[in-house]
């Protein structure tokens, strides 16, 4: 059986569970390879993914036999059929987080659940640490996007726009291998840098400007996040020495992200640095990335996380001064048994373009 | 009162319910007028909308005094507020296609709710009627949609790919004023359009090749959904004669879609038509445009939805050769009493690049 399957169904058996309806979609890439819209299922005795014509092919070419994964059409699927599922389970699994309020009623009719039991995040926990198939999917992603980052670097110029500059990153990615972008760009120039969420304007680049740009290829299903805030013509060196301080920040993080460190501590440590200079730390300090662009472990002062061999998170400290600037500066990172591996390898030193 | 909600609080009553938790982003997009993330809060005595600091901004330039809307950053609302809100409600009504089930069980909890009461897409069917503000933002969705389509017939060339083609027209989109694609663009050539929903591939245009792009802009969030299928240097006499059997046919159901007619006899008499052919209709026939690019109402065989007055709707028969194939032609069309408008205005007679 699928490794992942064989994983889970150990954590059912803790959760006193012998079935489970898994519904989020990224979930079901995780146990099936690929991404098909659909439900899968696991009984007391089949794991079974329930999907349409569409995916059928595609699942099919990502799994094999040794996945122990029955695929069916759900065109063909009979109401006897469903109630036939989980007959001999007494407690299902359900995805309570992803699960409508709708979907759940209609579930626990069509199945006839006996008990639904919330999981709470069973899988999503188990998706926190990648294999080395999940790890070189994220290090391929984060490779187009350090390429694109020195492609951005001779294509940036005073008088280009920020969605000028987000449409070329998405355009490099799709032209360079990725399946697109993992999430929705950032390019913050000048006062829009100040706000972490910015979305692209209308602004055009002009001297004087810092730039933040926040972007990630996805490759194969896999993603990658990575942050570079550059300058434009010059930088005064009140702002030099602003951005110093967030990268000597960054550094030390990365250094501490390895095996067996709490989470909270490396976020409260940063946050002292940033106090210490009447700055505060307004978003936390990092999160997983795989399948989602934003997953487990949460990296901040109120979330209780230890960091373990083979997750992929990210670390971004940012400091934000309203309506003047903002500075940001994030890497992927895999967490190993003792030194880090950043896999977002663009120059982080402060550059002027 | 904003009309929406007033229009809403009416169909609340005659749910005997006295308070509604709406958490679908659409539907507070609808009533607040901008795209705000949080959830919208009708009680016994007021509106509320609670969001964050990233929002608060935009939501209060969008909506007046006259909305008798109340805004909260909800960092700022206590334990005892949420306990407040519903205490003099007694059924509240939920989106259960919209809440998660955890969602549900916070609410019940921290609303302190006293029955929660399922609302059957409350909102979601008030939404199928546009007004004209809505009008005007679909227009214009479909106008640069149309540009589009005319600059597209220049670029489009043999040696460039579907997804060269898909970026051309986001980017088209991003540098014309609209907010973006209103969905993820299809660019379906040669064999791979016979597949109705094929994502763009690296595939090259070639001479002879059919191409089905199927995409739209949005506008100030409202979107459009236009298809056309055109083809590369030359075109037999028999797809010429199925492409022209589809345009009729697609004509004919345009002039059907007008105040008080059923979607269901007008998908009905296309099937007819499409199974003395011996093909069959393996989509809907049409659906609602609007914040949601799918939206009710849904025009299909299957589905029982009368058209009324400023409903703004899909018309996109498609014929599919597996591995062959598909000729699909789609407008986005504005109900009326009796002549139906067609937003969409791109040429629809059988083009030849």
């Amino acid at each position: 059986m699928n490794y992942k399957i064989r994983s889970l169904r150990e954590k059912m058996r803790l959760l006193d569970i012998n079935g489970m309806i898994v519904t989020n979609p990224a979930n079901i890439h995780y146990i099936v390879g690929t991404n098909a819209e659909g439900v899968f299922l696991i009984t007391n005795r089949e794991n079974i993914l329930l999907t349409d014509a569409r995916y059928i092919e595609q699942v099919n070419n990502s799994i094999t036999i040794g996945d122990e994964i029955i695929v069916y059409d759900s065109a063909n699927v009979s109401e006897q059929d469903y109630l036939g599922f989980f007959a001999e389970c007494t407690r299902i699994g359900i995805e309570e987080n992803n699960i409508t309020y709708a979907q759940y009623q209609n579930y626990v009719r069509k199945f006839r659940l006996k008990e639904a039991v919330e999981t709470n995040y069973l899988i999503e926990n188990m998706r926190m640490i990648k294999d080395d198939i999940e790890i070189s999917k994220i290090r391929k992603a984060s490779e187009i996007t350090d390429n694109c980052f020195r492609y951005l670097l001779e294509y940036i110029k005073e008088g280009v726009t920020e969605k000028q500059i987000a449409l070329e990153i998405e355009k490099y990615f799709i032209e360079n291998g990725a399946d697109g972008v993992a999430f929705d760009t950032i390019v913050a120039s000048g006062e829009n840098s100040s706000k972490p969420h910015a979305m692209p304007t209308d602004r055009i680049i002009q001297k004087g400007d810092c730039i933040t740009i926040d972007f990630g290829a996805k490759f194969e299903g896999y993603c990658t996040d990575m942050t570079r805030t550059i300058f434009v013509g010059k930088v005064s060196d009140e702002i030099r020495e602003l951005y110093n301080f967030i990268l000597g920040c960054q550094i030390r993080a990365t250094e501490k992200m390895k095996d067996n460190a709490e989470g909270k501590l490396i976020a409260k440590s940063l946050e002292s640095e940033f106090n210490a200079r009447n700055y505060s730390m307004i978003h936390a300090l990092g999160h997983g990335v795989g399948l989602d662009v934003h997953e487990f472990p949460i990296i901040s002062q109120r979330s209780c996380f230890t960091l373990k061999e083979n997750m992929v998170v990210t670390n971004e400290p940012g400091i934000y001064i309203p309506g003047k600037l903002g500075i940001r500066i994030e890497d992927t990172i895999l967490v190993n048994k003792m030194i880090p591996e950043v896999l977002t390898k663009s120059d982080k030193k402060l550059i002027v373009i």
